[in-house]
Formats: structure tokens, C-alpha cells, sequence
């Protein structure tokens, strides 16, 4: 299959490809095929992290001055570019580096991290000890010690190990694999029994629970698992959790056990997928917002749905998994990432962590939007962050025919001159509208008139000046005034599914809260929406927008296409960082201290700017 | 009561007073009064430790050239004096500083920790929390933290105590008193809630088990409680115990539980004694033997009894009270000191920490007798440490008419014309023998020729000439041949109390195990017994015993008596003094670190050594 004019650009190691108008930048090339670049410097050929390697010069621009300033003879003479300078014009192959992805596509995608070398906080060590004899008569716990790499600090031991460490040690004729995690010695096991240690990176979302597994000695993810988080039975948003939690006497109880629960599940599957038993897995990261990891741990969130919004711990922690009830190794812990606020979670941090937001060359702004918008803003200097209440309507939330993005959503639409063409995922009949496609709707009657600047719908007298196809889509009257994006025949539903005047309203108010956090940021650090070099969309509904039509409505400010850039699920990817590296776990703390928090509901200007940011308009 | 010749010498602050011969060294009044002085120079006058303060000069001899060149002029005129020198010449008031008291003494008995301050790992802090508010939204815990000398390194945390943090520190409005141990948060409570802190320093003897609790912020000892042991019922010596906690299924969780319940029993009896709350007392320091260690923690104590003679653990252990089943504060922590080898345990390391053995100017003895025999010798440089088989003849076991310290034993014997006059506890009418009886019983038989130095006692022949009192007291053939300390009639029993044949081949293979791992120790050193300047006897046994009597068997090897030195129960001092300071407990792991363990088993020329330390002579 090809299409006239555009030619073929295929991408290795993966085998993408994607036909692309000619002059088409290579980075835009490769987002178009789904495959995100490290941009750093936003595109302008500073930091050469976005290079990529071509078998034949053919399909490229020839090197530039930058390209030749920035790459060696060598490298070049090996067919190396930048692909934020290339641009397409003909057909072209093209390997893509690992580093060259950004990190959280490339850990959860490539299912590696790297530039990280694995630092596990679990060693696996298979030992030979020394037998004991009148000449030796060390304790067992000495002689295992001794034979691992700077012997255990403290004093600290499991007492449960200790009962069996004489039999255990006997059994496996003094060879035994010794499994320590930080200075505990955590498992002692017979030669053979245990060829690799794991550990799971968990983000507990409001809306979804994802497991990851990791391989501590690779650090490599080898399998998924995913499950929506059963606590939104007591209700879609944080709020409605936190008012359940203070149900005596089992509103907490419950969240927590269900928390617990999924936790468990998902851990299940991803070591299911993967082939890994339960036992083998002895440490768990988790990120998630911070009512989100309070539910988890049991903790009391009432302080933090009302000003000033008080959480009972943002320090990291590390629990003892079986005193929590997550069913991994029973003398495994979990380490729960640090948050930075009562609505700025470790799910944040994670989303820090694993973008290197505060390594950026240049202003960059990285927003991630779940049910909650947390935005974070590198100046430069320091990393700002903030938490909009966006709600869920961009989880398909308030929204008459708003639904997940599953089979029969919704999830793009594009003017035409008949009206609105809209994509379904899976090709299905249509049954709702998702977030994305929400977005784009938007967009679009933006772009055919429907819709006005102030979010308003074209009235009766206002449709009779649209083209005729369009204005025929137009019914209803007041906030019931709709847009029929399918027709009863075409929707897999009795009905036609529409975008109401409601939907535009509950999507102003979201889009407005996210882009007056970004202006509440931006004047903090003194910046202007123009000296931004990136930004950065993290989260699936980062992932699945289209960055045109975010752009259109103003939920990110004006920026070339190039140099926005969904990150996937940062915040994961940034539990899974944690999980492979001690160091990344030091620096995910350092950031969380670092962040400079604004609170948005402290400040008197966020109203008036609130008002501005509702409107649907481009800046 | 005034004894003919002698002077009455009185001792403050206690008013402890006796009744000595004119020129007693003041230093040997004040042990005949039960008061022991520090004498680490061995009574030469060079370390001004054992130092008294005398009202009047009138009852002691001027102060000599040492005592000049020792002390201050101003000191001289205050009426100090050293207790190494002065001799009583008449009535005497003398006041001995809490310093000058031998340290576990001085802890045990005086209840204070002297030269020691105090240094627990538990601190207890009043706060006054700043009050949330939009301009600070720290977490409750940083906020709490915060107020705490030095913040709280790590990221541990009681989640038990997270999640009634937020609740706890309201009720306590901002006011709370905040309890840590260690680098966590352990507690906080009301203002006013918890005037004071507890610790309980636990001595678990193979035959009684004994409690300390001590005030941490003063260090000093409160209350006491004592019990039997009641892991006695399976076997009075450790070897017993190990075979039965081998016993499967239940042998070692019984012992274990047996452990913990009677611990449990005699730190609620100090509290009690105290007047404080079991949920006040948050660390628990332990000593024992290592199989009572072992035992008490449910670790397997098999390989420890047979060689090369290996304990699971020789570390340090910090382990939760709530996991243990010790019932303190169940966020509370038990640390069980180091041991030095499977049969050298923490109580031998506590009595190296209480003595300062290790801090003593010249080569020093100290011996812990109890269920066995341990052998520690500071050669100058290092402590040599050993553990010998000496049974529990000392404690009553294996004698005919053996028995505890207890009503009716008889405790003093003494050689007289009529044969042997006895001294009972409590005066009661002789009802057997006890370890301080039994030892005085047979130096009393070799004073008067019944017994000679092989230990065997006159046969018919023999009798014949001894004096008729004398001879009259012999009976018996063989084994059971005896000698009569109290008859029918004027014992409590319906028989005579006798020592027998048997009785004293016991006593000599303790004794002889004993002064075997003396003389090897000394040996490895290349000292010699002249070369001692000081014998501490540690433990309850060590406490009563007739110091001229051990020296007459040979129990120990002869020194002017001053120089041999009871000190009390130097393990629960010990266990105190870790309680009491952390510096101690770190002082305690390089004491068990740095302590030299010499196997008697695996030296070729140990049988042959205690076949002549089983002779009956001082030497």
C-alpha cells in the first residue's frame, strides 16, 4: 500500500514505518510511527541525543552545519544523523539507538533502561561456604556474610530466615544463592533454585492499575499487567475516595484492601506473563497519586482533600510487604516513592524521574494528565510543579456519550466538508467518544464554526450561516444543544452519539484548570509560553491526543508539533527506575525535595486567569 | 553488739557496718560489709579509683607516701583517702562514692550508672508542631520530624503508627510528645501522657531469669523481677535443653515460648516494682548464654551443642517486641547483645562491658560461674575467653543433699575442733547444701585432714587418726562414704545432711574444668597466675562464696583477697549499661569482636591439664 507523494520511512530495530510527506523532519517521521525521540534541546541540534543511523544517504537531506558541527567524521562516515536536523525525502531505513528513545518509551516499550545501569537493591549471590570446623566456628549468619560484598551493615536480621537458616544452609551443602535487599539478608536457597530475582514497579492510577516486572539483574521489563482500580465503585474522582475513607468504620478498610488487592493482581499477572514465581519477586516499587499511595498503605487521607491539603507522610517509605499484605516473597519490601504534596503525588516524581525533566537543555514543561493534571515546569534553574483539578473528563467523565478509550470510542475526529470524520478504535460502530476524541471534536468544530472561541455552540441563526451537511448536524437547545458526530445508523448504539453543549463546557473547565496551572507556573518563573523548548505529554491520554488539536483549544501553549512529545506513562516508567537503580531512587528523592510546590488555591490571581484559560483558543 | 577486739567501722551512704580487726585494709572492711570497690590497679595505690571519704582521721592509719603522692592536698583536707591503703585502727565513718564502687555494683545495687551517661537509643521530646496552613504544607510526619534533634535519617516508619499519626497529633492539639528509637518514630502520645521513658535489661539465666528496668533518661534501675527459669523442666543444663528443643514438632517452639513467657514475667514484676506501664517501656536489652539467646529468639540451638559447636547468629540483634511476643510497647525493640562463640554468649560479653576487664591496668582474671563456667583474662593487650564444662554442681546439682541458695542451705562451713560448724540461710534448720557450702565443705575437710589433696576422704584406717569429734562424722563405703555437716536431729530433714565421696568428685571436676581454663588462658598468653593483680568472680555463685575457701581448693589461683573480687551479676550490668547508652552497646559489639575465643575442646593438651586442675590445692 503506498500513498501518492508521500514516500516510505521504515524504522529499525522494530520495523515501523509510516509514509510521510517528502521534507518531513526525521523526529516528526518516527513520532508519526509511534516511536518518541530524546529532544532535549527541543530540536535544535544541541545535544546530538536524538541520533539515528541510516544504511544509505539516499532517503536524507545531506548533513547540515550543525549535523557536521555536532557529529564526528566517524560517526557521520557510519552513517549516523541527527534526526532532529534530517529530513526525508525519499524513501529511507532507519535504526533507531535505544538512547536515542525517550526513557519512558524505552523502559516500558523497549523494555530496558537505558543509560541506567541496573543498581538493584536486591543481590542474588551464589556463595561457598566455608564448612565449620573447631578451627572455624564462626556463626552461620558470619560465615554467609562474609562471602557477600561488603558484609551486611547493622544489625537488622529476619527472624523468620534466621529459624531456618541452619537447615537451609545444611541443605544446600553450603552452597547456597543468598538473596540480600538493602543490608537484610532476605533468602537463603538452594544452588539452582532461584536463577534471577525480581521485582514489580506498580502505579496505582485512580482510574488504572499497572504492574510492571522487572529483572533486577538486567533491568529489563519482561511483563505487564493491568487492572482498573476497583475503588472507583465508592466514586470516579479522589474526592469521592477520600469522603468513603472517612465512612466509619470500614471506609478506609475497604479502600485499602481493595488497593491491596489490585496491587496484588496486577503483580500476579505481570509474573504470569513473564513466567516468574511470586517468591522470586522481592521488592515492589508503587508511584500513584498521593491519596492514592496513602489508600494503599492504609493511611488516613481525610487532611489531604481539604485546605491546606495535609498529607500524613511525602517521605519515601519502605514496608515490610508481608505486614501490608502484598503477596510477593514474604520477606520482600515495598518501596512507596516520595510525593511532594497532598495532590502531588510520587506518580509526579516518577514522571521527574524517568523524563530527566530537570537535565532539559531549556524550559520544558511536562504535563501529565490522569484523572487529576499535575503540571511540572522546568525554568532552567528549578522544577515548579502544580496539581489542577481537571477531573475526569478526560477519562469520559461527565461527558453524555464520554466513555475509555476501548473498542467503538471515538478517539479522533477531523473537519470535513460534510462535517466531522470520525475514527472508531478497532473500527467498531461507535458507541461513545474518549478523551482523545473529545479533544479533537473540539477542535474540529472549532475549525467548521461550530464552536466559538467562548466554547459556545452555534445557535439556530448561527447554523444557517454553515455549510449545509454541517448545520444539519446541529439540534437541541441550551446546554442540550449537541453536534451529531454518528448518526443512530451509523453508531453501534440506538441513538446518535453527540457532543453536547454540556460536554464543551465540562471540557473548557478542564482544559482551563490544566492551562491556568501552566500560566500560574510560567509567571512564578517569569517565563513566556514562547521560551519553552518542549513539552512533554505524559499519561495515556498524553500518549493518544492529537498534539494538533491540543494546540487548537490551548491546552498546551503554541509550540511546532516536533517538539511536543507524549512520553507514555512516565510515572511508571519512573517506578520502574526506581526498582532497577539504587541511584535513580536517591535522585527520585533529591527531586521530590527539590520541586518547588504552588499551591494554585493560595493564589488570588487564579480565578481571573481561570476565566481566560477556558477559552478555547490557541497561544 | 560489740565483738571483743575488734572496731566498728561504718560505711555511707547505706550504713552498712562491720566489725573488723584493728589494721584491716579499709578496702577489705568494705567487702566484709558487702561493699565492693573499684581496684583495677590490684590495690597498688596508682589509680585512686577505690577512693573513701573519712569524717574524722581518728579510725584510720595517717595517709602514707602513696596516698601523698595520689592525692590532692585539697582532696587530703576534704578527708578523701584510698581505700587501698588505709588501714582501720578504730572506729570508723567512711563514705564511699558511688565511683568508687565496683561498676556492676554500682548499677545493680545503687541503682545508677556511674561515670556512664545516660545515651539511649529512645529519646522522648515534647513538641510544639507548627499548626498546617496553605503557607506550609508539609506532611504531618516532617512536620513532626522537624522537631527532632537531627530529623529522622531513613525512610523507615511504623505504618501502624503512620496511620493514627494525623489523628494523634490533633487530639494532642500540635502539642504532642513524640517517642523515637533509633532512626524511627515510635510513638506520640498527648503532652503530659508520658512523663518518662522505660527500658528493660533482661539477664535470661540457664536457671533464673531476671529483670532490670531502668528510667532511660536517668539511666538508673528502678525495679527488679526475678523468676526460675522454666525451661528447668526439661533439663537443668543447656545440653538437656538442646536435645529436647530437638524433639519434633513442638521441642524448640516450647523452650521458645517458655523464653519469652517468663521474660515477659519479670519485666511486668519491675514494672510493677516500679509503678510503670508495660506500654512506657520501649527497648528491651538481653543477655544469656547463646543457647539461651538462640532459645529465646526460636532460633535452632542443634549445632551448637555437638562441634565444632556453631550458633545461627554471633551479631548483634535488633528484632521488633511485637514479633518476639514481648510484651512492652508493641512498637517497642528487643536488642540482644553479641556473642562470642557457641559457648561463650552475651552474658559473658556483658560481664567484659560492666567490668571494664578490658580497661584494667594489669593482667586480670573474671570468672562467671554459673550453669557453666566462663573464663574471660585480660593479658594487657586482649581478652582471652573460654567456656568450660563445670556443670551444675555449684548450683546443687549432682550433690546428695544438694540444693539452691535458698532457706536451710547451708552457706558458710568452717573448721573446728569438734569437726565442721555450718552457717544456714536464714538460720533455718539444715535442710542441704548449697554451691557456697559445698565449696567451704570441702576446704573446711582438707583443713582438717578428712579429705586430702586428691580428693579422697580418710577410709577407717585414715578416721582412726583424726580427732574422735572428727572421725565420728565419717560413715559409709566407696562412693557413698560421708561426712556429717548437720545430724539427724539437728538437720530439718529426717536424715543426717552429709557430703559424700561422690559429692566431692563433682565439685572437682568443676573446679577442675574451671581452673583448666584458667591455666589455658594464661598459658596462650604465656602469663602466670603471680602474674594477676586482680580476680573478679561474676554472678551470684561468685557473690556468696567464701573468697579464702576457692582459693584453699584451688578454684582460683591464690591472691591476697583484697585482690579477688565478687562483683555481683556483671551480665545484667551489662545489659543495663547497653540499655542505658548506645556507646556502651557499640562498646559491647567490639568487646565481642575483639574478644579472643579459645576452643578447650580442640586442644590436645586440655585432659591432661584438668586431671591436675582437678587436684585439691590453691596454687
Amino acid at each position: 500500500m503506498t500513498v501518492t507523494g508521500r514516500v516510505r520511512v521504515e524504522f529499525g530495530p522494530g520495523g515501523e514505518h509510516q509514509f510521510v510527506e517528502p521534507g518531513t523532519l526525521v523526529v516528526e517521521a518516527a513520532a508519526h510511527a509511534g516511536i518518541e525521540l530524546q529532544t532535549p534541546c527541543g530540536g535544535k541540534g544541541k545535544c546530538g541525543q536524538c541520533r539515528v543511523v541510516t544504511a544509505s544517504t539516499d532517503g536524507l537531506t545531506p548533513p547540515d552545519e550543525i549535523e557536521l558541527a555536532s557529529l564526528s567524521a566517524e560517526d557521520l562516515a557510519h552513517g549516523a544523523r541527527l534526526a532532529c536536523r534530517a529530513r526525508i525525502i525519499g524513501p529511507a531505513r532507519l535504526t533507531i539507538p535505544a538512547g536515542s528513545r525517550l526513557t519512558a518509551s524505552a523502559i516500558l516499550e523497549a523494555g530496558l533502561v537505558e543509560g541506567v545501569p541496573p543498581q538493584p537493591n536486591v543481590h542474588r549471590v551464589e556463595l561457598d561456604v566455608p564448612k565449620p570446623s573447631l578451627a572455624d566456628q564462626r556463626a552461620d549468619l558470619r560465615r554467609i556474610v562474609a562471602g557477600l560484598d561488603g558484609g551486611l551493615a547493622g544489625c537488622e536480621a529476619d527472624l523468620e530466615l534466621l529459624r531456618e537458616l541452619p537447615s537451609r544452609l545444611r541443605n544446600a551443602d553450603f552452597r547456597p544463592v543468598a538473596v540480600t535487599l538493602g543490608n537484610r539478608l532476605v533468602d537463603l536457597r538452594g544452588a539452582g533454585e532461584l536463577p534471577q530475582t525480581y521485582g514489580c514497579a506498580v502505579d496505582i492510577g485512580t482510574t488504572t492499575v499497572v504492574a510492571y516486572l522487572v529483572a533486577l539483574e538486567s533491568g529489563r521489563v519482561l511483563g505487564t499487567g493491568s487492572a482498573p482500580n476497583p475503588q472507583g465503585a465508592h466514586g470516579a474522582d479522589v474526592v469521592s475516595r477520600v469522603e468513603f475513607a472517612g465512612q466509619a468504620p470500614a471506609g478506609l478498610p475497604t479502600l485499602h484492601d481493595e488497593s491491596v488487592s489490585i496491587v496484588n493482581r496486577v503483580i500476579a499477572e505481570a509474573c504470569h506473563e513473564a513466567g516468574a514465581a511470586l517468591g522470586d519477586v522481592y521488592e515492589v516499587t508503587v508511584v500513584g497519586n498521593t491519596c492514592m499511595t496513602h489508600l494503599f498503605l492504609g493511611l488516613d487521607p481525610h487532611y489531604i482533600a481539604r485546605a491546606p491539603y495535609i498529607p500524613v507522610v511525602d517521605q519515601p517509605l519502605r514496608v515490610s510487604a508481608a505486614e501490608l499484605g502484598v503477596r510477593v516473597n514474604p520477606r520482600g519490601e515495598v518501596y512507596v516513592l516520595p510525593n511532594i504534596a497532598g495532590w502531588v503525588g510520587a506518580d509526579t516524581v516518577g514522571v521527574l524521574l524517568s523524563t530527566r525533566l530537570a537535565d532539559s537543555a531549556g524550559p520544558t514543561l511536562a504535563i501529565d494528565i490522569g484523572t487529576n493534571g499535575e503540571v511540572m515546569l522546568w525554568s532552567g534553574e528549578k522544577v515548579l510543579v502544580c496539581s489542577t483539578a481537571a477531573g475526569p473528563a478526560f477519562e469520559g467523565a461527565q461527558i453524555r456519550h464520554g466513555m475509555r478509550a476501548a473498542a467503538g470510542a471515538i478517539d479522533h475526529v477531523h473537519a470535513t466538508e460534510q462535517g466531522a470524520a470520525v475514527r472508531t478504535i478497532a473500527h467498531a460502530p461507535a458507541v461513545g467518544i474518549c478523551g482523545s476524541g473529545l479533544l479533537d471534536a473540539v477542535a474540529a468544530l472549532l475549525d467548521l464554526g461550530v464552536v466559538n472561541a467562548a466554547g459556545l455552540m452555534a445557535d439556530e441563526a448561527g447554523a444557517a450561516g454553515l455549510p449545509a451537511a454541517v448545520g444539519a448536524r446541529l439540534g437541541g437547545e441550551g446546554q442540550d444543544r449537541h453536534f451529531v458526530l454518528a448518526t443512530a445508523e451509523e453508531s453501534g448504539l440506538h441513538e446518535a452519539v453527540v457532543l453536547t453543549q454540556r460536554d464543551i463546557r465540562q471540557l473548557q473547565l478542564a482544559k482551563g484548570a490544566i492551562r491556568a496551572g501552566i500560566e500560574v507556573l510560567l509567571a512564578e518563573t517569569g517565563l513566556k509560553a514562547t521560551d519553552l523548548e518542549r513539552i512533554l505529554l505524559a499519561g495515556a491520554f498524553g500518549s493518544y491526543i492529537d498534539r494538533g488539536s491540543a494546540v487548537r483549544i490551548g491546552l498546551v501553549p503554541t509550540l511546532p508539533l516536533a517538539r511536543i512529545n507524549p512520553v507514555g506513562n512516565a510515572a511508571g516508567a519512573g517506578a520502574v527506575l526506581a526498582l532497577a537503580s539504587k541511584a535513580e531512587r536517591e535522585r527520585a528523592t533529591r527531586l521530590a525535595e527539590a520541586a518547588v510546590h504552588v499551591e494554585l488555591s493560595s493564589r488570588p490571581d487564579f480565578q481571573m486567569l481561570f476565566m481566560e484559560t477556558m477559552m478555547l483558543q490557541s497561544g
